[in-house]
């Protein structure tokens, strides 16, 4: 199995490292992660600026490449052009922080699986519920390993990844795996104002992370319960339940 | 009606100086934009470095801030920091180029507008289907004022955003608005590999926009017909037609 490894905290994160330690259990390991911190990039994607590709060694092995890019710029780059083979899964993570509920939109992490969806390659985000950068891997690595073996035979359909939230639990606390969907909880956020030494006001974003319902099935509650979280998620966008509604309402398309 | 405008190709851009000029004629106009271009940025925040906010005037009137940020940045620290009153509104663009089908995800003018319904505020993106910078923005003007006027009553609920995509047509071959949902087309993209004055190779991102399925009531399919596409988006991803087969697969929860 040929493996596609990426993330957003940047190719030196201790959770990468330990993702690509995982990884080589169970396949050929090729590295393509951007070359410094990018979390909470979205999906974005670098196009006014050209990109680089510093090769990367481990260990004296060649492993692949650093990128000046953000994780979808990572896993584009790498599948059309740096590699030779094409990948057969790409798994994005180990993300040193929660990527359940409404994360998954701001996530480089997951944004770099979706675009290997969008590529046709199954993919996974994979993340724990801690900031701590030297945070214990290894319930986390076992995970990987585990659910990475599954992703080609459990039948996730083309166009969804797998989003992998993992609680910040010792492994004999960790009550197991659920399927979930996508949670309520949100950032109350804001901006601490604060003075330069020129005077002059700058803003820095802060906020808590606060869940708004507690869903059925949902993952930032499976997370907090001590249990992984694995949510099915696709790019379609459309809120089709009230399409129906708008179509009747004649003011909107009578112009 | 207070409507706070925003955009991803920068405060400067003609897209948003048109939508200024149309907002205005219905209502009391914020602007609070990126200072520069940030289009293809995705659902970015800036969280490791801090925002600036500098007073923005048009012919001498103070209307707003240019931000050294993503357009989900300007629509967060506007609302939550800079000011005084909450809007009515969000309105994103008028952007130069379609955010149809798999667009929204890459797209940071209906980031914006993702970021306004997160806040609670009803909110629309507005693009047209053209990258000229020159395009004629009247009949824009007039669908932007059409739908903004339309926006609080037509029943769109929390959380859900109108993301209006107009074809690069003059008003009097303009079929008509249709409600659609997002298409199937997708970016062909590749990367022309270029080799710098000091012999590096560099990757820039180039493409094509093509259409994978003529799907019902797609806005891609509208657009392309000569209608203005209205997509109610929303940010609920996961894909619930899949979880009830995951669950019933042993496989992957048997951990």
């Amino acid at each position: 199995m040929r493996i596609l490894i990426t993330n957003d905290d940047g190719i030196t994160a201790n959770g990468i490292q330990a993702l690509i330690d995982a990884m080589m259990t169970i396949g050929d390991v090729v590295v393509v992660a951007p070359d410094r911190q990018q979390s909470a990039v979205g999906h974005a994607l670098t196009v006014s600026s050209p990109l680089r590709a510093t090769p990367y060694h481990r260990r004296g092995v060649h492993l692949g490449y650093a990128i000046n890019g953000t994780p979808a710029d990572c896993v584009k780059l790498a599948v059309s052009t740096l590699l030779t083979e094409r990948p057969d899964i790409v798994v994005s993570g180990i993300n040193h922080g929660n990527n359940s509920s409404v994360n998954a939109i701001y996530s480089g992490t997951v944004s770099a699986a979706t675009e290997g969806t969008l590529m046709g390659i199954p993919s996974m985000a994979i993340s724990v519920a801690s900031f701590d950068e030297d945070f214990d891997m290894t319930l986390a690595q076992k995970i990987a390993i585990h659910v990475a073996k599954q992703l080609l035979t459990v039948g996730v359909p083309a166009g969804t990844l797998l989003n992998v939230n993992i609680p910040a639990v010792a492994e004999s606390e960790h009550k197991g795996i659920k399927i979930t969907r996508q949670g309520s909880s949100v950032w109350e956020d804001y901006y601490e104002i604060r003075r330069d030494p020129h005077g002059k006001d700058y803003y820095w974003l802060t906020g808590n992370f606060v869940t708004l319902e507690e869903l059925p099935d949902a993952d930032d509650i499976a997370v907090k319960d001590g249990y992984t979280a694995i949510t099915p998620l696709h790019y379609e966008l459309t809120n089709q339940g009230i399409m129906e509604t708008l179509k009747s309402n004649a003011g909107l398309t009578t112009f």
